[in-house]
């Protein structure tokens, strides 16, 4: 990693090289958007929430939002996990959640995707990393982000929303070699498209593999795995920090632990023990509390901060929630959360 | 147990009492409805499934239909989890699944819910399974089924389907007395609707807990175990094998295994070798296909049944997939299953 010393209010960037921190840094999975008052304002000025994801300005305004109001140690680029998709040839709509036109289900279909060129088909996140970064205090990084080939291909195959997501899992066990292919092909879209954010000015990559849970032990060694070490491979040159974050992966922990993240990102239902033991020596963990805490009073998530902080005991910690912030969550709880973690873990 | 000595021809009841059996014993979740021509044929006829569930004509008919059509070698009782629920106070419509009229959110919602008398409030259920065991060969006995209090929560909490149930996991943490009491009203119920079901000729019993993949092993620990105890406790003088299923709950595999089940059924997810060693020395596990294997062709269904035979490696097993049939998969797979299942696990 870097060779320059990072002084001690990078608390995001040092925690994430697994220096010694003061405070523990927290940043929260969805904290661009939803609970934030002027993005509500913001989004009821537009018909559709793709207009914020691809309009820079806008984008970017909605990134830096959590900066001030929550005193987060990091800022993630507010997006959507399916924005590289449309260049690929896939195009969809929100209704709310994301429909594809036409789902991807046989070996033609994916053969006939797109190159997509990020420069080209997605240099918004290009402009709008720039715009975040002219604007981000110094001791903040900026988080890229990419959903993990397994969950862009859950979405692409399914073509909508789903619980068990058993669209691709059927094509694993019918079509191993169509599976593999698509794998293969996403897994080239997220390696270009983290790189084009790093040229950009993003500090740090997050994967984020949030189909994934439904996924067997044996299917993640064989469909999932070799794909994440090669996205791991081929930016570790970039010298930045690689989160992995597996949602409900708690039953292949010894796997996901050997995808070369440097950080690996746990859900409340994943043993914090467990996760350090199989991340092996420079084990650097984030999470993990359960998101529906912030429904409760102060007193409660002060209890189950000062819970997280005492499992981790004193290891490499990045704070963070099990999984992201809900609308209807109180946006007061998200910020007394995110100053509970500041004030006791530099007791 | 029965003292009774079990004739060899009886798979289930021997197999679910640890007896040794000649070939492994099968059934589906779900192969009731869903993948049955003549299911379809008669659903088509009704404008709501709610008619399935409560006539019992047409419920021990849908019950029955895999018996001679599959060759599985127990039926389960055709109904739904929240089938109990509209007694308790709690109307519900499909639409598809089921919808509340109003959700059970604080403790004066819980206070009100009524007491069900099973034999007076669901005695189409008890007339159902008469029904059914007129009918069943010998050696195909009915099992019994029920939602678990926690997962009937969920439902009564949030109202509707959820891909994470937040409502009542919010509940636990910002109400955690309310969330004890309607966990204490729902496990009076369950064990009442259990002994029913037997006391009218149900020989085994499942406990199915569809939503508990959502809750942490700590939140497990408190507010699941202690109730799953005292039901299995409850209904244990009724000396039928008793089952729990925890989907998507290898994250607290050992607190599941000691419910106090006699079984315990595991989905695809969960570690066939870890669930034995959890459930100890009388350990007797169902499961755990990953059932988007039946999308697949024969061949790759006949190595996949080979491998969890395999892997379970002689052990007390009954065949079962780790989660329900969906209406898409195609039946010629699902008799082909059960007919490898029979033919593989007595070579």
């Amino acid at each position: 990693m870097t060779k320059d010393p990072i002084p001690p209010s990078h608390l995001f960037s040092r925690a994430s090289r697994g220096l010694s921190v003061t405070q523990t840094p927290v940043w929260i999975m969805r904290q661009a958007g939803r609970v934030l008052a002027p993005y509500r304002a913001l989004r009821a000025k537009y018909d559709s929430i793709q207009t914020l994801f691809t309009t820079p300005e806008l984008a970017a305004e909605i990134t830096l939002m959590p900066i001030d109001m929550l005193s987060v140690d990091a800022a993630i680029l507010f997006t959507d996990l399916v924005t590289p998709l449309g260049p690929l040839g896939c195009p969809f709509t929100y209704a709310p959640g994301p429909v594809f036109e036409k789902p991807v289900r046989t070996e033609a279909d994916i053969k006939n995707l797109r190159s997509v060129i990020p420069d080209q088909d997605l240099s918004y996140v290009g402009t709008t990393i720039d715009l975040v970064c002219k604007e981000l205090p110094p001791h903040v990084p900026l988080i890229g982000y990419a959903g993990s080939p397994f969950t862009l291909a859950t979405w692409l195959v399914e073509g909508k929303s789903s619980k068990d997501f058993s669209a691709f899992r059927a094509m694993i066990h019918s079509d191993p070699s169509s599976a593999h292919l698509l794998m293969e092909r996403l897994t080239g879209l997220v390696i270009s498209f983290l790189r084009y954010q790093v040229s950009h000015g993003a500090g740090a990559l997050q994967v984020f593999d949030t189909s994934i849970g439904v996924l067997s032990s044996g299917d993640f060694k064989s469909f999932v795995l070799p794909y994440l070490q090669q996205i791991n491979e081929a930016i570790a040159d970039l010298c930045v920090p690689r989160i992995y974050f597996p949602l409900a992966g708690s039953h292949f922990l010894s796997y996901s632990a050997q995808a070369g993240a440097d950080i690996l990102s746990i859900d409340w239902r994943t043993d914090i023990d467990a996760a350090y033991e199989a991340m092996g020596k420079a084990a650097i963990l984030q999470g993990n509390l359960d998101p529906t805490v912030l429904y409760a009073d102060h007193k409660t998530i002060t209890r189950a901060v000062t819970k997280t902080l005492n499992d981790v005991k004193g290891r490499p910690h990045i704070f963070n929630l099990g999984h992201g912030l809900q609308p209807d969550m109180p946006y007061e709880n998200v910020a007394f959360l995110v100053s509970e973690v500041h004030r006791i873990s530099q007791q």
